[in-house]
């Protein structure tokens, strides 16, 4: 409506106001899984790659997860003992979830894909394992169909992402679940097979268009013709490029893990909604905030949060101990399944 | 976020939906400015054209008035009469809002005008004085700066469309108010003095793209270059059609007075939102369904609850009565002032 103050500039939103909101949701959550003697759920993340930035995002885990009640086991291993070290750890019973910092052999994705399987699917706090990544792509939501109660896994910076677009409003809470992002346009600049392409194939699913660009070219996801295929589609766009989709897109969320890349601004649309998960800055900062609408310079907190929010959910997906308070451990099973 | 269960169809939302929840909070803020031994509201509404239409709206009105604590009083009275009766009806202090059913000379339009100055700006229900147009137009609130306590009127259909598209969240509550429709592309198809002229100026005023279509051609409406500018700015889009804003636009708004129209479905964006303030149809239904995101197929019972919430913010600008409760009142007109 009409107002004499008209605003100025585009509104920045920060990973850490949407990760405050999901970290107490993940407090709750947790509380009423375990009974008050339990001790804290403990995360085991391994560092084979002696990559720095994984060592700063080791840093914020380790903070987010002794600020929230849970006990944070950073184990830095050689990559050769890496595969032993996770069997280890699945076989303890003292680990509730295992991390691993990827890329780990950044010229070998099919040793990587490896390392990511031999995580058991009950500790997969990431849900990279083939069952998890399966039933993404596929859209089925739980693990143990037709009974429903032990919720599958989502990736955590695409649940991160979506978690966010949740909270920027951009899924329209008006339309039926599901359905949410119908009529929307997304280009997400980044195909990885642990970022951009399960992004692609969850926004598509919730009723998106989306163009997924990367060096190789461009593709469009969407639920197919009408609204009623259950699973995404794919297709190539021959010839396409960023210049073409950009100034369609309500939405622009790049992960380009690279310095030197820049989304070009005059080629946003106006007033659209822009959200890098790349540690690089994939937007030039003061141009965007004059042409975007919001602009979100990071997510990497809010996929923090994910993680830790998957990890109760591999906590309440756990066969019942003999004794345990049941309508406690009811409660929060249903309550982790509302959504996500 | 992900479902099994896909949703079939596009979410059709009645006015009857958007008007009750309006109207709860029109007898709320009656009961708040009223003392207790207040009697009724009283709207006088003229019906001078003999238009069955109008008589249909009319009997509406009754109904809803009656149903929400109002007194609703229809005079039919013939054309050359009209300026008597609205004179008459302007000093008769037991008359709090005055309405009159337009178009009443049909072929010309300066008569219309004339009548609709003519009714005090004090009971000018449907905001068509020129201080109450002239507000809109330039994005003023109030009409008593700086005090700031009477808060100027806006035209009734216009402000029923924008409560709709605040209850379908096409404002985006997460910006900040009066930028809430930063970003998104709509069409009125209408360009009348009485509704999609002000439509149109009050979304560009909110940060909309907003493309306003008549006979006559295409213009589009904006904010201006940035979003710093306090008023729209108008220009024509020389050679422009239909066929060249609907595949642009996030929401289609019409509103044309003729059964022959029809929104070319095809040309509409998959997802987009539909909206029609006609009284005949202009959408196809059925086709519609299978495109937009969200189907309004009318906007009359809505309209019906603003005139109603525009007559409790005229007696709210009212002079206080000697030895009235003022805090109520106060209470009341502050909430009165909240939005819209």
């Amino acid at each position: 409506m009409a107002s004499e103050e008209v605003p100025k500039t585009c509104k920045v939103i920060l990973a850490d106001t949407i990760a405050k909101k999901l970290l107490a949701e993940v407090r709750e959550t947790l509380a009423s899984v375990q009974g008050p003697e339990s001790s804290k759920p403990t995360l085991v993340a391994f560092l084979a790659n002696g990559d720095p930035a994984a060592d700063q995002y080791a840093e914020w885990s380790k903070k987010t997860c002794e600020e929230n009640g849970f006990h944070f086991d950073l184990r830095k291993v050689d990559k050769e003992d890496l595969e032993e070290a996770i069997v280890a750890a699945n076989q303890d019973d003292s680990v509730d979830g295992i991390l691993v910092y990827y890329p780990i052999w950044r010229n070998n994705k099919q040793q990587d894909r490896y390392i990511q399987e031999t995580v058991a699917l009950s500790k997969d706090v990431e849900g990279l394992c083939h069952t998890h990544l399966f039933n993404m792509y596929h859209n089925v939501r739980f693990l143990d169909p037709p009974t429903n109660q032990k919720k599958s896994i989502l990736p955590c910076t695409p649940l991160a992402i979506v978690k966010t677009l949740e909270h920027l409003q951009i899924y329209n809470p008006i339309l039926a679940y599901g359905n949410r992002l119908f009529g929307k346009t997304i280009t997400v600049i980044n195909r990885s097979e642990v970022n951009g392409r399960p992004l692609a194939a969850l926004l598509a699913n919730d009723g998106a268009t989306v163009y997924s660009v990367d060096i190789t070219g461009v593709q469009v996801f969407t639920r197919g013709s009408g609204i009623r295929a259950p699973r995404h589609q794919v297709h190539d766009k021959e010839g396409w490029e960023l210049k073409d989709v950009l100034p369609l897109s309500d939405v622009v969320i790049a992960g380009v893990p690279s310095e030197d890349f820049k989304v070009p601004t005059e080629l946003l649309r106006e007033g659209a909604v822009c959200i890098n998960f790349s540690s690089y800055r994939n937007f030039d900062g003061p141009a965007v905030k004059e042409k975007a609408s919001i602009y979100v310079p990071s997510v990497g907190k809010v996929t923090i949060a994910v993680l830790l929010r998957n990890l109760v959910r591999l906590i309440a997906n756990r066969p019942r101990p003999e004794g345990a308070a049941d309508a406690a451990i009811e409660k929060a099973r249903n309550e982790a399944f509302k959504d996500g």
